[in-house]
C-alpha cells in the first residue's frame, strides 16, 4: 500500500494548480486550491483572468457538498475583506463546513493578515498554516510587493560555458539554441513587465514580445532603464530602484545589458537569476555583468543558491534564488 | 524478476574496475575484467601498480576453475603479444576454456590490434567486440596516444556562475568550497601530469601537489609552458603541440592561466572541460579563456557535449567532452 499524501504534498499540489493563474490573474496573486474528501480531489481552483472567481470559489463550486468534512488546500491565506466583486473566501470556506483548512502562507495584506484564519477557527474549523516553500515560490511577486514594496526581479542571463554573452565585436546570434530561446518566451509571457537597459534599447531595438503561437497576445509591459524620455509603446524608470513606482507589476523580467545586471545587482534588487549556458566556448567576448565594485570575494558567497536545473536541447538552465 | 544485466552492464562494471587501475597502472593502460559465470561473478581484475599483473591475469586468478566456459568481459583488446614480463592474456584466457570473451575496445596497439581476438577464435572461443563508451572513457588517456599521438587534456576552470575565475585585482581564494577544492586534488591523483602557463607559475608558485590525506605521494609531474628553461623539479614546453613529447604521459590535467587556456583550446588539444562553478556573482572579474579569434558564433557549436554532472557543495561541477 502506498503512503497517503502530506499536507505538505497537497499543498505542493495546490501550488502546481496557482502556477496556472500567473499572470493573467492580477491584480490579484495567483492562488491554488484543492478540496480533498476522504483522499479523493473533489474540487480544484485557481485564480482567474482579472482575479476573479478567487481560487477557493472555484473549487468549492467544482466540489459542491463534498466539500462538508473535507480538506481543503489554499496556497494563501483565505482573503477576509468584503469585495463588491464577491464574498471573502473565509466565510465561503465557513460555509461549506470542511473539517481543515490548510494554508500555505499568511497573507501580508492588512485587510486579511491573519482575520481569515480567525474567522474560520470562529466557525469551528480546525486550521493549519504551514509555511509553505511552494506556496512562497507561486506568490514570490505578491509577497515581493507586500514585503518589499516592489517587483519580484528576475535576471535572465545567456552566455557560453565560459561565461560570454556574445562576441567580442557584439555578436550574439545565437549562443543558446531554439529550446533555450522557446523557454526565455515562455518566461516573458509569465512577467508582467520586461526591462532592459536604455543602452541596450537604443542599439539592438529589441523587440521584447512573446513568439510563441497561441501565446503573443501574452506580450507583457515594456521598461526601460534609462534617465531619457521613455520610446513610444515603452515605460521608463530611471533607476532601479523605481521599479517600485511600476503600478501593477509584480513580476519583472529583466534581460540586460551588463550595465543594467550590475546596476540591479549593486542595488541587491535581484530575487531570481536564471542563466541558460550554451556548450561552447568563446574567451574573450562580452560579459553578462558589469563592474560591482566587489572588495572581498567573501562579499559574493552565501547569497544565490541553485534551486532548479533544466537541459533545454543541448543547452542547461540553472535557475539561482537570492537569500534572504 | 529481475532482467539479467546485458553484455552492455558488465562491460560497464568491468570499466567501474578499470578506473581502479588509474593512474598507478602506467605505463600500462588501466583495464578492467570481469569473469561472469553461471550469472555469478567469479573474478574481478584491473591493471595493477606498474601494469601488472594485467587485469586478466588477476581475474582469472580468483576465478579458478570457475573460468571453463564463463563469459568474460574486459575494457580492452586481451594483448596478444609476448613480453618477458608475462604471458600473452589472449593465450591465458584461451587456455582458460571461456564460453565467451566480450571485449569493449580493440587495441590500436599495433602489437595486437585484432592480433588478440583472432587468437581467441582460432581457439573456438566466440568474441564479441563492442564498441563500448564506458571502456572508450576509461582508456581515455591510452587512445589518445594511440590515436592522437599525444596526452588526453583536461582543462580545469573554476568559475563563479558569470564565468570570472578572480576578482579584478586577481583575488581568487576563494571562487570554490573546500568540496570543491578536494574534488581537483582528487583529480590531480588521477593525472600523470599538471600543466600550468609560465605567467601562472610565476605570479601564483602554485603547488600544484594532492593535499588529499593519504595521496600526498600521488602528486603528478609538473609540466609549465614557457619558452624559458624549466624551474628546478619542473619540466617545460613550449608550445601546446609539444606536450606529445611527453613520455609516459597519458593523462594532462591544464590548470590554466587564461592565455594557456586559450592556446591549448585553439590548438584543439583539449579532450575534456570540467568546470567548478561556486553561486556567486563577480561581474568584471578575470576570465577563464583569454581571446580566441573567433570569427563567427557557428565555429564555436558542436564542439562540446555536457557528460558529467555534480553538486560539490554549494558548487556545481560540469565535465564537457569533446565531440571528435
Amino acid at each position: 500500500m502506498q503512503t497517503p499524501p502530506s499536507d505538505d504534498d497537497w499543498l505542493a499540489a495546490a501550488a502546481r494548480l496557482a502556477a496556472r493563474g500567473r499572470p493573467l490573474s492580477r491584480p490579484n496573486p495567483a492562488v491554488g486550491c484543492l478540496i480533498v474528501s476522504n483522499g479523493r480531489v473533489a474540487g480544484r481552483g485557481w485564480t482567474r483572468e482579472g482575479g476573479r472567481p478567487h481560487a477557493e470559489a472555484m473549487a468549492l463550486d467544482q466540489a459542491g457538498d463534498a466539500a462538508k468534512g473535507a480538506d481543503i488546500y489554499v496556497t494563501l491565506e483565505p482573503c477576509a475583506h468584503l469585495s463588491d466583486r464577491g464574498p471573502a473566501c473565509a466565510d465561503l470556506l465557513a460555509a461549506a463546513g470542511p473539517a481543515r483548512v490548510i494554508v500555505g502562507v499568511e497573507d501580508p495584506d492588512p485587510r486579511t493578515a491573519g482575520a481569515g484564519i480567525a474567522r474560520l477557527r470562529a466557525a469551528g474549523i480546525e486550521v493549519r498554516s504551514l509555511a509553505c516553500k511552494a506556496g512562497e515560490d507561486t506568490l514570490a511577486g505578491y509577497l515581493a510587493r507586500a514585503r518589499l514594496g516592489r517587483p519580484h526581479v528576475t535576471l535572465k542571463l545567456a552566455m557560453s560555458l565560459d561565461g560570454c554573452i556574445a562576441l567580442a565585436d557584439g555578436t550574439s546570434r545565437w549562443i543558446t539554441g531554439p529550446g533555450a530561446r522557446a523557454h526565455v518566451h515562455a518566461r516573458r509571457a509569465r512577467a508582467d513587465a520586461i526591462l532592459v537597459g536604455g543602452g541596450t534599447w537604443r542599439k539592438d531595438q529589441p523587440k521584447l514580445d512573446v513568439r510563441l503561437p497561441g501565446l503573443e497576445a501574452r506580450s507583457p509591459r515594456r521598461v526601460v532603464l534609462s534617465r531619457d524620455t521613455a520610446p513610444h509603446g515603452v515605460e521608463a524608470v530611471c533607476t532601479p530602484d523605481a521599479i517600485a513606482a511600476l503600478e501593477g507589476v509584480q513580476y519583472l523580467y529583466v534581460e540586460g545589458g551588463a550595465q543594467t545586471a550590475a546596476a540591479f545587482l549593486t542595488a541587491d534588487l535581484v530575487d531570481r537569476i536564471e542563466v541558460y549556458r550554451a556548450p561552447i566556448v568563446i574567451g574573450d567576448g562580452l560579459r553578462a555583468i558589469a563592474g560591482m565594485d566587489i572588495g572581498d570575494l567573501s562579499e559574493t558567497h552565501g547569497r544565490w543558491q541553485a534551486v532548479e536545473q533544466a537541459q533545454l536541447g543541448s543547452d542547461a538552465f540553472t535557475a539561482y534564488r537570492r537569500t534572504r
